[in-house]
């Protein structure tokens, strides 16, 4: 190797070693599947084999080389073992040996490279919301799999039944249960191929029961996930904000009731740097508190500058409706909105936080006259 | 050019150079993408081509005309960089530029002219509740991206899986990934169009389980958007609401917590000149306050006029449960509703308003004696 | 016409008159359209089509007396005009008029009496929900239209773009606009009927996009309408209690905030007589107010009958789980019922009712020692 | 029959007369219902018919004896009658009879086995959240059979106008009402087989708006389920906690008011023995009381038990975000979980709880340094 790969190589290696997915991670997992995509589309293949190959085997080489770097890594801190037993763990595991393990057991290597669609398991944890969706998903287990149980019940008594009144007409298609199950799942979900379609009288009104039992099962699994979802809303976006809410000065006078209040109120929003906030001469509908970061005022002749406990915005919320001023982030930070519709109620029951920020509001418009 | 033209075109201009869309240019965006569809039904074509070209010809020289005469106005007020970079404008340049240019780069007429289908995005800004819809898909873009990262991951596992599977029995149609992939997108979607459709048994089993899955990414994202629907169809409310009630002397008397109180239960409802609202002998079940506009009430012998900041119907929350007279609108009115099972709220928590309703409740029956 | 024909005339015309349908119309409705649907099966119809057609002749006689007998009374009643323009006044004549008209100027009977299906309109005022989805509908419409909208604009952009990238590969299915329109609509609902189905990979592309947005425009207007739902029945129920909670003098004692309270919390049921109410030996979680009819407390020895405003079942809420008798209903009755989650917080806020329902529970149950 | 047997037949009856499904029921459920599928595939029939003939005698004797050890038992009890009117009852005498009986009169015995999918049944009295789903149907009855309704007569007139239009060009398929019908619901469910197409353009039109209907029939069905869902999980999680919240000496010293409101913040979660509840080292946000069983905190050096009463997590909620022990349960136990947003609130209004807590948390600190 030439001497400039080592210091790259140390930084790639620093790198991987403790976050879960860099960037050159996720090309990797990009290159290599259209790798192995292309793999199985013929024509393309013939043309390319060269490039699709070394494709594959650099993708490969990455994968086993990220594993290693970790496995020392993980050793090194004593999490070993924490880290194989982990699922980032065994998808690692998994990215790095399945496919050398199936060419070495002597698998056809078209065959063996397709075990590398394994790597797109390495976005998962990168998934923004996955968290949310899975508590989702525990929480209302108990009546999910009750709906579950449910369409595996109305699968098996309508293939029966379908199996029972079409076998003589269409022994091919309705020839066994097996075969009507098939067509029961197909009907259920209301996907409905057409491979396999009852034709007698009372097949077809069993078939129009089981599609109406469809939309009703469909229904209830919806209605319990949507359920779900907006108690688990309410509850992540109240965690996020509760935490910030404690940094900002301007609430800091309040009591605790108060403070629980005031965080059922907000919204929190993440942005990154030199990015535009408000936009002079649009409608303003809401007011912001700056909770970690820092805010660029682009008022006329000079700009302001707002850090941590500021809040800006306020002036569309007491009457004067259209925005004065850009307003954007300089650093990446974590602002806390109060929509209008709660700025009222929250002016009403703490006067006090009304005050403050009428205060706020004169000094500003004197200053900028 | 003849001379009435000129006041017409003068009309024209100054219509179309302010507002966004006029009722000629919808008539306009009908027409074009009518036409431009017989263009491509051989048989209308052939007995009508004049009249088609004719039509197209006219709607392209409209939009292009509509499109130079807002350039002009926006230039003349200093928003032309503003205008051309915001979404209406660059939707306005298509509209106007994309037949001609692909026509003159060659481009066969029928299909250079089925760019004219653009001009369907000019209707976009006049939906009304769009603003509404876009807040929603924001607001919630974090778990949506979720769900479909999630529908993009059991596609892709789910295809290889049954290239792998079904590529021997059926190498027409499971020949290659890509071609799975076009499967599993049908199926997770439960489309389900039949071209492409599972045979061997542990197929069919992937391709339940796809099915089924393709039921929960369904019920996921409809429980995600209909929770930030919720949310943001009381924000919605709020916000049209709030600006109403303070125009409304009824209310105020009352402090900033009451009214915040009233305005959540209050909803706003727009109507034109001339509707009926209120049905003599209908059953009544909730009340009106005018916050701009004017209303008629047709008593026996005479009729009332009611303006800005009266209120009628309150008789049917009092007891008296049939409607007593027609009222109707005479000029465009917004008017706020306040049901019966709000009203008992609001009266109870404030008598003082019950007492004024009550009060005017007794006049007006006295002066209809 | 013999004489006993003239008493049962006359009740029929009593019945019909004033009321929107009697039992006799269901049949009819279910008859005619019976016989009409075996009208259109061939070997059906040939082995009995005297009867058929006896039915069909019977049920139009019925329907156009109906009709006459209604127009007779309204005009008596000075309401003819009122009832003709009303939607039960078309349906009426629609039913009673569109078969005669067709056969008379001339359409081939068997196609003349496919009008009857129109038959089914008329019990639409008798679905019991309806009109509480109506209220959803057009509360919501805003949002809904939007939807709509967007539908049709993907339809329309994704059948240019199929249109263009088929027309050359199957000219037969993706020939015009129309005919991928009729595949654009087919994909985005979800139905995929199989019949059209793009083969090109960019062509598959653009479908797999419009299948997606199908799940998003679903997602959407469920999300709508569930909002509107909740919001709609929370309001129904309101409006259906509170006329019944006036009316019953244990809560009479309570001022108009409590009683707003109150209507909160209970749940209107109307149940028929001879109702099995509680069963002995269950597991009890709400208590019952009679707003309207009668009870019948089945105790050891005796029964005992409970009125208007009595109330029964607080045994369950009050430490005692399983229902100590059996309850069933002698007349129609309208019950409020009580759930012991609101229970608890109605017991709370409001001791005094605690107390009175303490203090008759305790009585009671010395009666019955 | 030989001794050893004796003893496990008394205790096979003693488990089956109680309860209603022994884990030897789901046992036997599942082997019956899989040799009765087995029966219908021909070659795995001809294979194995001795062990698949086997398995189904020996789980219909199975079925037949419980019938017969759960008909004494409830005859000794004295509940015979209860026992054969109720659900159970049923689906356990179809369970032992319905074969037979078949068998009896004649019927070939591929036909009659395939009863044996009634066998199915038995499950479903032990789905978890099946009164909850029940419950749910019923209160919102109303509105879902408006929509059943609804989609019934959209399915008619569709199917009428589909059949005017369409029989001229396809005989086949549209040429009666029936076979119409059959295409009426097949799309308006979305399901869309393709075996039935409309061919002609407003055969298109028709379906095309039959099909945007049945989106809605969708999205109005949801709507109602997830409304009525919502409203039975809230109910349903406050019956639960009640019961265990009243059983926790730390909130016997408030008022009923206040127990209420504590009610409405607690989930119930029931845990198996030897359940880890809390891993050390990971973020928490939610605190826990044992309201049964007992709980075990793994402590530097010593391991303390907690039993009924007690509460744990709570330091997480006092500032320290990181838990700080493993606690696993050492029985079933019962447990209340406090979510810090809940927690927040909670102690915002009882100060009085927040100190107990404080003092707790200050107790533990101090002994565990």
């Amino acid at each position: 190797m030439s001497k400039p790969l080592i210091p790259a190589l140390a930084q790639f290696v620093a790198a991987t070693a403790g976050r879960n997915m860099t960037k050159a991670a996720y090309v990797a997992v990009g290159l290599g599947v259209l790798s192995m995509v292309l793999l199985t589309v013929n024509p393309a293949y013939e043309t390319a084999h060269r490039w699709v190959d070394a494709l594959l085997w650099a993708c490969l080489v990455y994968f086993v080389f990220e594993w290693v770097v970790r496995l020392r890594h993980m050793a090194q801190t004593g999490r070993l073992s924490l880290y194989m037993t982990s699922s980032a763990g065994v998808v690692d595991a998994l990215g790095a040996l399945a496919v050398p393990v199936a060419l070495l057991i002597g698998i056809e290597p078209k065959t063996a490279w397709l075990l590398s669609v394994l790597w797109v398991l390495k976005v998962v944890p990168g998934i923004p919301g996955l968290r949310q969706l899975r508590r989702v998903l525990v929480l209302e287990s108990g009546p999910l799999v009750s709906v579950l149980v449910i369409f595996l019940m109305v699968v098996f008594l309508a293939s029966v039944a379908e199996y029972f009144l079409e076998r003589d007409v269409q022994p091919q298609t309705f020839g066994s249960v097996p075969a009507a199950l098939w067509w029961a799942v197909v009907t259920l979900t209301t996907t409905g191929y057409g491979d396999v379609v009852p034709v007698t009288p009372l097949g077809r009104v069993v078939a129009a029961m089981v599609m109406i039992s469809g939309l009703g099962v469909f229904g209830l699994w919806t209605g319990i996930l949507a359920t779900g979802f907006a108690a688990e809303t309410r509850r992540d976006n109240f965690l996020k904000t509760w935490e910030s809410v404690s940094k900002v000065p301007f609430f800091a006078a309040l009591g605790p009731a108060a403070i629980a209040d005031v965080t059922h109120m907000l919204r929190t929003m993440e942005l990154p740097a030199r990015t535009m906030i408000i936009r002079k001469g649009t409608q303003g509908d809401c007011m912001y508190f700056i909770a970690a970061g820092e805010v660029e005022v682009d008022l006329p002749g000079k700009k302001v500058q707002l850090g941590e406990g500021a809040f800006f915005g306020e002036m569309a919320l007491l009457g004067n409706n259209k925005r004065g001023a850009n307003v954007s982030t300089t650093k990446v930070s974590r602002l806390l909105v109060l929509d209008l519709v709660d700025f009222r109620v929250l002016m009403a029951r703490h006067p006090d936080l009304a005050e403050t920020i009428d205060a706020e509001a004169k000094r500003r418009t004197l200053e900028n006259k």
